[in-house]
């Protein structure tokens, strides 16, 4: 049988031609000079603030070439990223993809991958701008996202005693879809949604304080959201899920309620409002997802078992 | 003998606060947010453009422990990333650096590296304002650097027939002192410097036509400036080398001719005029750093004695 076309049979210039041919179809506001460059220029938009932000993906840490589609792990990598500039009230200008590769990984993942990247990209308007190419033993994918808010307007991590935290759509699903997909060797078809435009309207409400991104787990999201001196005591069986969720995680013989809150990679919105802010109901209609509130924030440390989400080098999660 | 501390042995917050601690030390004009959000806020010029590059470094591939000095690797690291922004004609504003090492990696060996990107920063004024850490088998370092250049002002690559190239400083250097802490055993000590205001002068001339870095190798590079459907001869003996050089190459039995000219890793400036721009004289004295006219495009596909430069899958050099 012959053997797979590998990067090392192209040049890296070959490699990047392959690349900008499928980015040339996008559409690109605000791009000056896209890839082909020493850098990309875009042009800022009058009244705005640059946001930039960095996340990365490892075979072997984030994703398994056995269970995970190439197309569904680009498409992933830009969601996650994307996330934090939603978690920021962000609107995206583009990206740029640092890759690392061994020689002898198929051209078949290398073009799935750029697929699920531009996917992504095209269906949040968040055109490849550039990168970089290099040999590893490991694959990496790297993706720093450029977005704008207006002036003043960037969501950051804040929230006071007394407000209350919601939180967009439902949780939980990345975790059991990756255990389905381990328990029944079935490919991982789940991607996550960047929810951009809530993040946007969110940016635009009186009383909103802070906001982050649900990555690590919700518990140990919500740390990072209201500090290290406080606490928000949450009900785990009110945390919000998907239809049918709880039966699929007992046929797992998994408990949904800590599923739910500590499996991180929901890229859903957590953040706090003014007591005084718009009521559930309110925030749905004006973000346009679900929303549900989680609890009220308190002053003194968190309590025992909210758990402690994803440790990156000791590899354990929280009571999940 | 006690173990050394490991990565493994703090959390991933513990880590993010030691280079939290460093980077506080950083002047920042123009950051609303740095580190410890879900992104950095930079606040953008008045009608000024926004440069983006990305840069990697892979161990094993671009440095290697037994000899770099881990302080070497993250100001190299930094350097060839600002490289892009100095061959746009940018400003630096700040950069993100997502890496990714395995978690028996020394502390020391990370403080090293924290130190050597950040005394990197503080001697271009560009601030570290985010980035991400995870856990892989091998060390890499993926740094995006944010600059800005006066709206439409950005060097791109470009260069016309009849247009005169010339290039900063000496070549050569970094891949000599490569080849001769390998011969000695002793540790690299060789630090590009990213020719940024020599970059920003340059955009300010009339008659610069574009800029590209020396990265791959000039001769590599060269093809870079001026197209594929172009070419540029150019006499080895005449390319600017430091003082020495040629007698440090000659005791390692080396070429210095071809060492110049497709060593790579030189970061130094290569770019194209306007036949009636200034003199080799009057750009020296403008850009305030060395500066020597290599030749003339002229039309016609390069000849084959201009080498291929660094092949990244590949793993070889041109001739050299």
């Amino acid at each position: 049988m012959a053997r797979a076309t590998q990067l090392r049979d192209l040049g890296e210039f070959e490699l990047i031609e392959r690349i900008a041919r499928v980015a040339r179809r996008q559409r690109a506001t605000g791009v000056v000079r896209g890839i082909g460059d020493d850098a990309a220029v875009l042009r800022p938009r009058a009244g705005a603030d640059d946001v930039v932000s960095t996340d990365s993906r490892v075979e072997g840490v984030h994703f398994r070439w056995e269970t995970d589609p190439p197309r569904v792990v680009g498409q992933t990598a830009l969601a996650a990223a994307l996330s934090d500039l939603a978690a920021m009230g962000a609107a995206p200008r583009g990206f740029t993809w640092s890759f690392a590769a061994p020689p002898g990984l198929s051209l078949a993942r290398f073009d799935g991958l750029t697929a699920g990247l531009l996917a992504m990209a095209r269906a949040t308007r968040c055109p490849l701008v550039g990168g970089n190419l290099t040999r590893a033993r490991e694959t990496s994918l790297h993706l720093t996202v450029l977005g704008a808010v207006s002036r003043g307007r960037a969501l950051l991590r804040w929230a006071r005693v007394g407000d209350r935290v919601f939180v967009t759509g439902t949780l939980g699903n990345a975790a059991l879809s990756r255990r389905v997909a381990a328990s029944s060797g079935r490919p991982l078809r789940w991607v996550p949604t960047p929810r951009l435009e809530a993040g946007r309207r969110l940016a635009r409400i009186p009383g909103v304080r802070g906001c982050v991104d649900v990555s690590d787990g919700l518990l140990a999201d919500l740390g990072h959201l209201i500090g290290p001196e406080r606490n928000c005591p949450i009900d785990l069986d009110r945390l919000p899920r998907q239809h049918g969720f709880n039966a699929r995680c007992r046929r797992l013989g998994v408990e949904p309620g800590r599923l739910a809150a500590a499996g991180g990679e929901d890229y859903e919105l957590l953040f706090a409002m003014a007591p005084d802010g718009p009521s559930e109901a309110q925030l749905a209609r004006r973000l346009g997802v679900r929303v549900t509130e989680l609890g009220c924030v308190a002053a003194g440390p968190p309590v025992a078992s909210q758990g402690r989400g994803w440790r990156h080098f000791r590899g354990r999660r929280g009571p999940a």
